[in-house]
């Protein structure tokens, strides 16, 4: 499906304010990019680079006054996402060395902590894609799924001690059972055609049968429509925007996915 | 200034071709991409991935028939070029890591073989951005530059015996030299507002003073307008397209730059 | 000063076991491996790689039984580490894209928590250096170190609430209020020669003034000797080793540092 | 089989002169580096860093006098390379990003020469293994190999024109052969167990059924006993020594390999 995505942030500058954006949509195995747009108002010199894992960053300063960033997509993107029940575990000597990453604990997803519990959840449960699927399971039926934006984000044990959490929060708790099964498990920031309400969306992909499967516990029916803007390890590596010094909060945000009929060329 | 890029290729496809394209221009140091498009007609699967040089890069594979592809951008990029007379040299010990591969020769240019002649183009000038001046300078005296687009590259010592070349030419013969004299040197493909005729053009960067600076021996005037595509080594690294199997040549290509207003949002 | 390194582990292997292994280090700013050692009994196929902070892994699966690893290395390391009151602090916006990285929290370093502390520890300190020496000072001085191994690392909040902990959670705190003032740091683990009692050692950097700086909070006097053998965002990429599947712990390690003349040859 | 190499370098320096050495073997597919030496005599700073291609290169300034280089490893090491009849082609969009780069033309290996060629080469073979073999035995049996060293690298054109060269002459023809049909070659530099007259060793490595193979056409009967140093496009990648300012040569340089009953531990 085609679709048409546009992201709009204001921020009230006091300080000269450094900023790392990340806000360039990739194209990749089940997105195509064919239209992009990119403001900074006022224009301001900004810098990109390629973080360690592939995700387009940009870097500038805010100088003071209002500041606002405007970034738009037109975005071919699958209508189903890709599913494989029964895809086997990967063997931890069999993943290639860039996916070994994807194992280890990290800021928001204490995995080292969830093996027993992993195992009761996906007692069932062939290894690999069939595991996280359980998860996922579990995840909507037992962690309340609260739409909008929590101030910050929360780790795995906290989630799980809250038993309710943001899209982001549920990702991070997915992310923590599948490593502590020894499942490669990653966070994807991006768009949701049809999220209620529209907002930023997080979720998470898992690595088996040598390829990265999209996991997204907040839906109960699971069609396409996602648009991925950044990966990493949790919510530490992908924020849509890092800020250093004082705190300077956005006065206002939109975010809006409509279908459209074709690329706007 | 703010330009309007585009670049269109038409390729009449016999057997399924794979291809690697490297069309989409990153913001950098001196450019912001505010928009981009980027189709190919018919829309088949395309997977991006970032090179070892930093570029982004699409692998296709076009299907028998018409295979089009079409990219535009509207780009802030600077007026006028940076320059730094005086600019010192920068010992090998002191270059950064990434740098270094940018001394060896590559298959345009054999740096190895031109030290001597470096050396005497330069013989009156201070270690550094002079250096690449007076090669520049050289160039554009003595290499007759010939727009248009050759067959295939000409590496740096064919250049030299010819005397005359396409952009690409002249930029493989400055990148040797730069070498010789242990100067890191790249090249570059992208466009150039002004350029007559219009075509995608090539141009080359050298490192000094601690940073990248463009040189183009192709114009007898230096201002600004250059928007970069890709960054390499040489020709063999930043083709904008390569194509596997038998090979296919454009039926129809077409560039144009056009100055704008503003970034068209 | 020429040191000698050991460091020798035994694991009971019950079922096959995969393993990546941290343990060879590399020569650097600061030491030069002038001779390495490095074997498995019994002798099982290694695959070496990097890893993203530099680092060089060894991937294995252990077969069941006695499997020992040994490694001893001969190292001319400096005699004192570097020091420099008074560099200052780097903008944001100066920072290679590599280091920003360490800007961010990681899984045991959550140091978006800590910039109120670490603004009222550094409160008399001009930014850059001198503010890293006063959180070094400050740890020596409040975090009661307990030499030795704990069983799993614990991260920057539990630290500070324990008021105690090992080399490495040490570091974790320090790691955390360098973050919260925007001064990247990062985690070493590795030799020091006179620890007592001997055992690996971990410590962490702090980049000012466009550099590295290694700091130590466990030690009231800092001379040298020290040899890194793993760098990363905190404990959970440096792990010596790691090992996955059903738990397996070390039935016996020593760990030896000894100086000698010169490199054996 | 274990091996223990040795290389050793002795230079007459009479400016300080800047080197980049790779001299450092790692670990990888088929060969485990049980022990290693590395020796600067005098001892001068030396940094370490990992080139895109992951070898390890070190970074010097050679001071005015003698400078010696002293290498040795204890190996082991493939009793016999892999051999894998009838292994297949793999398509272009099927090989991952980071081989991409060993399907291009470098600064000696002029692929865009070589199609028809290397297609009259293989005409009997299937596209794959068995075409990289008939390739290997086209050289053995056409180009006369000439053991020695020669002053510099020529490329493969002038290879074929001559229909005789060093070690690394056979490997840049191999290479340019392969890429012209569109299977990724590299080429390696190394030690090879039994090598008369011994030196410093080139040869080759394919890409087919999604693992690099070893080839060289030196050899009349193929065992093992290779010990790969570094890895790159062509020897522009892997010289064993860059050097930069005015031209040093080794005064003295020795390589030795012999067999060992086990690592010298």
């Amino acid at each position: 499906m085609w679709l048409r995505t546009s992201y709009d942030l204001t921020f009230d500058i006091t300080v000269p304010t450094p900023f790392i954006l990340m806000l360039r949509p990739r194209s990749g195995a089940q997105q195509w990019i064919a239209r992009e747009e990119y403001a900074l108002v006022p224009s301001v010199p900004a810098f990109e680079f390629t973080d360690s894992y592939g995700n387009l960053c940009q870097r500038l300063v805010a100088p003071p006054g209002t500041f606002e960033v405007h970034t738009a997509a037109d975005v071919l993107t699958a209508d189903y996402i890709d599913q494989a029940p029964g895809a086997p575990f990967v063997e931890i000597q069999n993943l290639p060395d860039a996916v070994l990453s994807y194992l280890l604990p990290s800021r928001y997803c204490e995995s080292e902590l969830f093996g027993q519990m992993a195992t009761e959840i996906t007692s069932d449960q062939q290894p690999g894609y069939d595991q996280v699927v359980a998860i996922e399971a579990w995840l909507h039926r037992s962690i309340r799924y609260e739409p909008g934006t929590s101030d910050m984000p929360v780790s795995a044990v906290e989630v799980n001690a809250r038993q309710s959490g943001v899209c982001r929060d549920l990702s991070h708790l997915g992310i923590a059972l599948c490593r502590s099964l020894s499942i490669p498990a990653r966070m994807v920031v991006g768009y949701l055609y049809g999220l209620e309400p529209m907002d930023m969306h997080a979720w998470f992909e898992a690595y088996v049968a040598d390829r990265w499967y999209t996991f997204d516990a907040t839906q109960a029916v699971h069609t396409g429509g996602y648009v991925a803007v950044g990966y990493g390890r949790d919510a530490a590596d992908v924020a849509v925007y890092n800020q250093f010094g004082p705190p300077v909060y956005p006065s206002a945000q939109s975010v809006h996915v409509q279908l459209i009929e074709e690329k706007g060329t």
